[in-house]
């Protein structure tokens, strides 16, 4: 199957700033994914047979990214047993507390699996697609051990650079 | 015409007590309608042949019910430009905040007329049904005004008998 | 009748730049209109005189544009029974969450048609008054549609330069 | 004159329970009140007339008591520049915060003295209405000072009776 | 008595920019008054005394200004019972919120007159402590009335201004 | 393998009603599954080494389980790869928002996949573990869709039967 | 010295079953505590007093628990530099927000340890004070790490008699 | 012991910038600290380690400063019973609420000591730590009265400089 494991749906293209770290992480972790301009309200249908066809197609797993009433994620879901993430964008009304309560109340029986708000959501959204595309494929999950690590090392370097200690100068 | 003007969906047969002082407005205001329970997220495909086919059908608002994601008003106005009104259902994490926002804040281009959520929510869906439907239809509009003047007699009857005046005791 | 079918009601000049495209839109639909700027506690008689003879003046629906206490679109509702629709306009306290509240929950018998706090809530004002008004007027409802297949288009176009495809370069 | 220094104006009988500390702190006080049921959405006109002639008829300070939308404090406030206390009621979709915000979120211009929501609230009502009479009535200002030194004493009584002290037990 | 009859008592000099709009009401209506910077927290004895010998000095009406936990009214409110008024100042934790809640939850027996938060509430504090003053001074009353009068003719010149109408240009 | 596919970790015993209803779904589902109960801060090593371990010892998907801080769900990530779902358990204080917040906003590299608050939560995050099982498992994907469809007859069987439709009474 | 250590100040005798279990945890660790009922507002100048005079008196920790306003621990917190901790009780205006947001949002220069609001509070205050005194006294501080293994030996019985595991059972 | 008594742990070293103050604050009271840049999800092990030897390494008070789920401090607070304090760093989601949430809110059993979210709470993180210090070390406590009384100057000061009294001008 040579089509995209992951495919995600913007509700608005001024959303793709907040997906770049994500789609980053993508690329490391060599993942085949697409990004899909589609408003779950403007172009209905486009939505539908999206998802619909997913899992045929060969997608793995969906991210919807909005705002607001920020319905994508969950249309999506109805149409598919694929998981599907939900990323929340921030809004003026409630710094994104509205989009995060649209995103993650669903009712029993049709799960989005919700993401940080703001800046950490588009990438905790990839690495979610990651470690459940890892579930199934040891290589994934073996890069994605190795991006881990490298996090740490990140955090350590900081913590020498910047951290401050006793009789150290 | 003769089926029904105004159609009620609702997302759970569980929020049927929230419009039944709805339904009763629509009966003194003897405007057909009717109530259908189906799920934006289990029954997707009912819920859009309900909303695509309304208006050529006969029908001239339709109301959304729902709460926690509540996409289902939204989910109505994305296939119709009939009025689409929404009703937010209490929830238990946020009292019907999270219902409220994911109902109200729709993108530009697809507006839900939202009221208020909780038990005043289904009468006033009712009356902005028929508001609406007195636009152009004066004989409903007579039946509104007739409404607001016995509810005027109502509150000042209570401030009779209720209220305290001095010297009145 | 040759006056307005549409009356906005702004409580202050400052908000005109929210409902400029609400304006642009009934435009767009040839929709007669007209903005009044009112304070419902700095000029509650004017408010009152405006809401109570709208309907034999002609006006269809009222629109109240408001922030914080945000008490216009009610006040409006309280002398009509036409349609009111509310429009919260974000405020520093709690980003425009108490002028949608103060907006949408009017107690039961009094409904105002609240839509999006924010950018989109003027425009969704209009369209909403155009969809009501598409209620009895098949040609207003027919160019809604065209509008509506317009936004569609624009959101496929968006999607054909923004998005990302595999294989697409 | 021998009219009510004090009308409390309630938007509906089922909010007389809230008021009932309040109205025994005023007849404690001996103070001249009245309670009207009038609601701001169902009978504007006689809010409008009851505000309007307040002054004149020698009415010295309003108390508007409103839950959800909860205008009625900022309507009677349009039309007098005598002291409005605002006294917000619970509700159910936010616990009174709607309520709250609708009350004191008045634009500049128009002040609501606004009180505690919830059981508190109507107590504080009429003691603050108590203490605006006291600033030019010293009988009134003495009668205030003397019911805060026995809430002083009921604290201390309790501290002795409730406490908990080392080798007291 | 030649002392100030209002007493403004600001938590931080930072925020006297939110009381400008509020001292220069005070000076239209001619009513004296001061200005304190002192902290409920920082200087605790000084505002107990402040508050303690207020009305012996003349002193009418205090009005206290903070943000964040805000106690700085409720401080001076325990030991007076002057009318006391509340000014929430906004926070970057919830906008105002914290502050506003901080002032007017105060318990039963000891009221704090709240007034909005934000740039309004200065201005607001001002024109309800004139209304308290107007209770009993005519005069007062009197130039409160004209400054409504010339608020109200303002809005309606912005109406003529910024308002749109058919026919009109 | 013959160890459970899906670990359940509930801070509390008394949190076991919220998941009764995922429990069933994952017996109907067929998926080998285990329940713990283990406090990210009174058994912080049991909980390290439940998700260290976890992969090695066949689990595929882990299920944290909390309320108020709610860390639990997002330690058991920061020791694995593996994709770790969180549910929020509702709260007093916030009615369960503390919980969503503490279990969602997770920093940038840790994904939670977070799932409804309240009663739907629990089955949720068993239907998401089976979405996620499913990606690589086409029976579990079948037996997911056939849970979809009979969700979607139940639906309708209600709309038959609570619905009301014109001439049918 | 034979006074309290620790002295617990409550604004009201009604939240005394919110520190019940706190006494209990101070009384296995034996620490010599006293419980007051005093409130900021009422009995001022007796909070003073008691916070004035706590360290030359052998008090160690000050614990202000309150509701609403909630500003008895920043009051004990401005007349002492002993450690105050502060425990919210829940209210009805929004479930113990209010209370938590008065007395952790504290001005620079006068901090309140703040603990849970609702159940939990009572006993963390117990255990936050004697962790202070576990810092020079290395008896309490063995007495905390024994309490901790019994409250992990607690949640470990749990997991074995409510867990479920594979093959258990 | 030649180590530090207070040790920071900030999840981030975007997050210096909020405790500048509260260093400069343990600087002039002399008492000797180091700042740690470690991560609750990225560097659990290290985190584990420092908060379980922290005791036995001199170390008095730690400190943990963390935004969003901000699980740090409640996670060092699991490994030790000195006592923690969190410092809860604003959000863009909602404006540091949800980290004051996740931080405060901890089970019963392992509290934190919550002090201010924004500015002022690195400051008063800091001097809540010299208090805890101040409870057995008398030389602490005297450099702590004379910052108290230094800060009553500053206000006084301002007051005198930036007030405005009549007459005065």
């Amino acid at each position: 199957m040579s089509g995209p494991l992951i495919v995600w749906v913007l509700g608005s293209d001024s959303d793709l700033p907040h997906i770049e770290d994500g789609l980053r992480v993508l690329e490391e972790l060599d993942l085949p994914h697409e990004v899909r301009i589609l408003s779950a309200h403007r172009t209905p249908d486009e939505v539908d047979e999206l998802s619909r066809k997913a899992r045929e197609q060969g997608v793995r797993v969906l991210i919807g990214v909005a705002g607001g009433a920020a319905h994508l994620p969950g249309v999506l879901a109805a149409r598919t047993t694929l998981p599907v993430i939900g990323v929340p964008i921030p809004t003026d009304l409630a710094g994104g507390l509205d989009s995060l309560l649209s995103i993650v109340q669903m009712p029993g029986g049709i799960p989005v699996a919700t993401v940080s708000a703001g800046k950490a959501g588009g990438r905790n959204a990839a690495l979610l697609a990651a470690s459940i595309l890892g579930v199934a494929d040891e290589g994934v999950a073996a890069r994605l051990d190795r991006l881990r690590t490298s996090m740490r090392q990140k955090v350590l370097t900081r913590d020498r650079e910047k951290g401050r200690r006793l009789g150290a100068g």
